[in-house]
């Protein structure tokens, strides 16, 4: 079989291409870099390629808005695309310079850089760091982590450093000054991982972690499913109902976002996200439920189920 | 009586300026630039204004995450500060040039403008006219729709045009060659407005809209409350009993948002508002229910109740 084709987030080096990278490694995978979520969404509509791995949600800052608008698929577009899995990537930054610029590493360090490179997002995530060891230094804002790496990475006439992950370091070949600069050292990204549910060839893979480390008892794995639904805004009670029947049955809420429809100011689409650890008793929970769904509805859409790697590794 | 201090958004000219300014136009009020939504809930804590007008959705956008993490207060700071009314502005865009630069008008165009300015928000929500008469023109992103006002104001060398409202071209004195320049008409930024609670001499003012046109019969007017509350995330259906809390006291939930904890990661911030026609019956209905969701959620705050300005003018 030819390598499986898996779409992330580019440019190289990127947290999604990392993600990509890990959650494929037990697989031949041709890694390929898609310049937006749209592109990404539309390769695996289009069957361009098998699978997509796209942030969703970052532990503190939030849901990703732009995943959340391309799952609402207002114009159709992706009918076929849904979530097959999730990936948990804990946010690494280090401080990295162009190759050989400090043989001695961190412990021989001048002082000699004059300017800081990275995403916007990524200052705020290391300030303390940037604070005791860069203040004052001038800070140039790029497009992704990445390309901040490989900025550096061809420097020739300024010391400039960036901050970006290990994994940008090896792609474009920097020198790490320091690791793990965060401030927090919790602060995760989860990615969702997405098939097109008619590509036969991508069904029977499993390409999930596995729940357990080898040797220890297996824990309950819990599945999670997505649901988007619309609502009758002007129905009393309508929303309340809609959650309602999740409990009904025995789904755990687990999380609830919503955006604006974008067919009538102040109307959303929901996305509700639910879990149960299988069993012979709730084998047919989603599929009922979703039945209920469509009955309290306007519009109502499964958006696939996956096993829940948060349960697995942190129970 | 001194006139009322009115914080808002900032720089002058800015929609939060345009906002503040007409939900205040009734009452003598100084309103004051603030820098960030921070500096603006600050000012307000420790009574240096007596209200702060801040952006908390758009119906295009969503909700404005910053001001959300504002009222999650994870540290304490704004524990007086709390919602009173809400004011809605249709978003509307104007291209608009260096006074007296095209005495004619847009009639009078010769096509010579050569750099647009604007916020990056702007842009896509212009795009048809742009397409339309300025394809190929180089844009430049700046802080605000005010500020790209106040640059083109001041130009000497080049022909620049910005992308701002009616309000920043009073401020600025710009022309405006065309107005209502948007994709959608329906494009509308709902602000809040906050109080301190411990503020005797706000207690009484009534600075919302008038709920029907004189002379109309009087619609009811619903009134809305935001609440905020953290669940144990352990425990299976603990977010589905706690807004069922708010259907067992007849209060219809209109909207929810969430926010990480930051707490853990994947534990979030409830944002539940919910609706209510004041009645006999009901005007216990907000503290009951607060009381029950006390019971069932690890924290809980009432965040205000206001007059809904939607159901009043919209109805």
């Amino acid at each position: 079989m030819s390598p499986l084709r898996v779409a992330f987030l580019g440019p190289l080096g990127s947290f999604s291409h990392q993600a990509a990278a890990e959650s494929f490694c037990k697989l031949s995978a041709d890694l390929q870099p898609h310049v937006s979520f749209q592109d990404a969404f539309a390769a695996l509509q289009n069957k361009e390629v098998d699978y997509a791995v796209i942030p969703s949600e970052n532990s503190t800052n939030g849901s990703v808005m732009q995943t959340l608008d391309l799952l609402a698929d207002r114009d159709g577009l992706y009918k076929e695309v849904k979530v097959c899995g999730e990936y948990y990537l804990t946010v690494h930054h280090c401080l990295m310079v162009r190759k050989g610029t400090y043989p001695g590493g961190w412990a021989d360090y001048d002082g000699s850089i004059t300017k800081l490179y990275t995403h916007p997002q990524a200052w705020g995530q290391c300030e303390a760091f940037l604070t005791k060891y860069f203040k004052g230094i001038e800070r140039q804002d790029v497009a992704s982590t990445s390309k901040a790496a490989e900025i550096v990475s061809k420097e020739t006439t300024e010391r400039g450093a960036a901050i970006a992950n290990r994994f940008a370091a090896e792609q474009h070949g920097t020198d790490i000054l320091v690791e793990n600069i965060e401030d927090r050292a919790d602060n995760t990204t989860r990615f969702l991982i997405f098939r097109n549910v008619l590509d036969e060839r991508t069904a029977q893979l499993k390409f999930e972690q596995p729940p357990t480390l080898e040797g220890e008892p297996a824990l309950e794995t819990t599945h999670k499913t997505l649901i988007t639904f619309t609502i009758d805004h002007s129905s009393p009670g309508a929303l309340a109902n809609a959650l309602l029947i999740f409990k009904a049955h025995g789904l755990n809420l687990t999380s609830i976002n919503t955006r604006p429809s974008l067919k009538k100011p102040w109307q959303y689409i929901f996305f509700v996200e639910c879990g149960r650890t299988p069993s012979d008793e709730n084998k047919e929970a989603v599929h009922k439920a979703l039945n209920d769904l469509r009955q309290v509805t306007e519009t109502c859409r499964d958006l696939g189920t996956w096993k829940d790697q948060l349960s697995a590794s942190n129970a």
